[in-house]
Parts: C-alpha cells; sequence; structure tokens
C-alpha cells in the first residue's frame, strides 16, 4: 500500500498545517510510514501553495508524489494544474466555494470555505473541515489519530473550534460519500 | 550548487517550524528552488523528530537529504544518529546545553536553549535562534529573507520576541564563526 495526497490551493489557507497533522495522524497515531514534503519554486511568490503527504506500510524509498490517489483543490488554479497527476481512479476533492469548473463529475464538491465561515464564523478553520472530510472520504487515516494530531497542532484556545470544524469536515465526508454511493458513481 | 539540511531534535522543540521558515526564505524571498520535508515512522513515537530542507539553484529531482552540508542538533541522540551522514566537510551546529558529547572538535556549539531561557524567559524561542545562527554560519539565506519568513510564519503577538530571538542567534552564530576562523579549524 502506498497512497499519495496532494493538498493545493494558495498560499495563507493553511495547506502546510493539514499536510503536517495528516503525516503525523497517519506516522505517529496509526504507525505507518509517512514523508510529507513542501517545494517551493520561482512559482511560489505568486501564492501558490502545495503540500504533499506519502503514507505506506512499506519503507518509502521515493518521496514524491507523482501519480496522485488523492487530490484536494482549493483554488481553481490549483485544480487545473495537478488534475492531470491524478490516477485514473483517483479521488478529486474541491472546495466548491471557490472552485466552480470542475474537470469530471465523479468529484467530491463541499464548500470548504463556505462553511467554515457561515458555520463557525471563522474562514481559517476552513483546512480543518477539509482535512476531515478527506478522512472520511479516503479512510487512509483513523477518526481518532486524525483528532490528536490536530489537537497536537492548534493552539489550546482554539481546541473547540478545531474540533467542530473536525465534525463538520467528517459529517460532510460522510454524506458526500452516501451520495456518491447512491448515484452509482 | 545543491545544499543538504537536517534539522533534528526531540518533538515539541519545533523544528519542523524552522524547516518550513528556512525553505520559505530560501524559496520564496530568494527565489531559489527548494523541497522541505518531513519523515515519521515508528521512531516517531519515540518522540523523535527531524525536518530537511534542500536548497538548490537548479530543479530538485532527487528530494531526501543524504550527504548532509548542515546538520543542527538538538538532542545528543538525534547527533549520534546522524553525524554520520554528514558530508566531510559538512557543518555540524548543536545545542550544547543539551548536547554534550560532541562526535568532533569542528563543531559550532551554542546553547540555544539556555540563551532562550535566560535572555528571552521563553524556552521555546530556541529553535528561533539556532535559525539565526544557521543562517549566518553557513549564508545558505538572506538574513532580510530569513526575517520576513520567520515573521510570515509566527502569531502577531510574538514577532518582536521572535526578532529577538533572530537577533541573538544571528550574534551568536558571527561569534562562532569568528572563533573558528581565530582557532584556525
Amino acid at each position: 500500500m502506498r497512497y499519495e495526497v496532494r493538498l493545493s490551493g494558495s498560499g495563507g489557507q493553511g495547506l502546510i498545517l493539514i499536510g503536517i497533522i495528516l503525516a503525523e495522524a497517519a506516522g505517529i497515531y496509526d504507525g505507518k510510514n509517512v514523508v510529507q514534503t513542501q517545494s517551493y519554486g520561482p512559482e511560489a511568490r505568486g501564492g501558490a501553495s502545495k503540500s504533499e503527504v506519502i503514507i505506506s506500510d512499506e519503507t518509502i524509498y521515493y518521496p514524491k508524489a507523482t501519480r496522485l490517489d488523492l487530490l484536494l483543490s482549493m483554488t481553481q488554479k490549483s485544480c487545473d494544474e495537478y488534475y492531470l497527476d491524478l490516477k485514473k481512479d483517483g479521488i478529486l476533492i474541491v472546495d466548491s466555494s471557490l472552485v466552480h469548473q470542475v474537470p469530471t463529475n465523479q468529484a467530491y464538491q463541499i464548500p470548504f470555505t463556505r462553511l467554515a465561515k457561515e458555520k463557525l464564523g471563522k474562514v481559517f478553520v476552513a483546512n480543518i473541515i477539509a482535512i476531515g472530510a478527506i478522512a472520511e472520504i479516503s479512510g487512509v487515516v483513523k477518526e481518532s489519530s486524525l483528532t490528536e494530531a490536530v489537537l497536537k497542532r492548534v493552539p489550546p484556545w482554539s481546541a473547540e473550534l478545531n474540533k467542530e470544524a473536525l465534525r463538520i469536515g467528517m459529517g460532510e465526508g460522510k454524506k458526500a460519500v452516501a451520495k456518491v454511493k447512491r448515484s452509482g458513481l
């Protein structure tokens, strides 16, 4: 088992943080081998951001993600740019409050940023809602491990806010999975 | 030019944060190609932590650090474990408040944790003092880029504290370089 995740969007959306959280959940709490990476080049000055997590039962010899099992896109630009790196049966999850042109009808479309704003009054937890949904849709990490990892990486004053964001994300993930099953995709 | 840095110690010392800060300083502000990585495996449950940054003028095809140009060790265990991964003329920097058995007399020994506690009353900025010293000793990143990257990644209330920590680290780095030059190492 080797599972490649890319979390993409723009700087400030907290994609590096959720990459570290997913890596710690799978690597420390679930006991998998994990490599988590950020790459920067001239394009990073345009505000693009991506974070990658590779999870495996085996030693990871090649730490770059090349054929994605899961792509999260929190901007249109990152969706356009990385969609073709997905495996044929890979999972695309987009923030539907920000990505309006989705390249496949098999994508999971969840309005992370709108949910963060409307349900919690804090846009900055859209990333935590997203990682909750990713855990639910992919099954790549245990719910309890993810919750522990989130609480270890966020400031203590925001623990309740982040737990609520996770719950919303996991709930949305479950709904999205049920919808895909019903539609027979 | 390819420059490999490993920041090592134990969980909670903030090594992932300074890895990201160094990567953003070099990648976004200095315009280099940078890959920044964390790896987790079963050993991560023992509290070990390492963070790697590879900086290059060229595209980085192989993102793992294999022959280190610079190793920071903030625990004895991480120093013992990773010292042999240093290149022959690589730079070893240790937190001399925590690492007492140094495997070479050519190491830079700076008491980051003691300085953080005694000069700033906050142990948790030892990592920022260390990254300031690393910038000065290695010359791999511009001072101004590092300062910008730090301020982008720390909470606004701690901006002054972190700027002071950087200044202390850069000052200690300069002193350490001068001492090595005098001793003719």
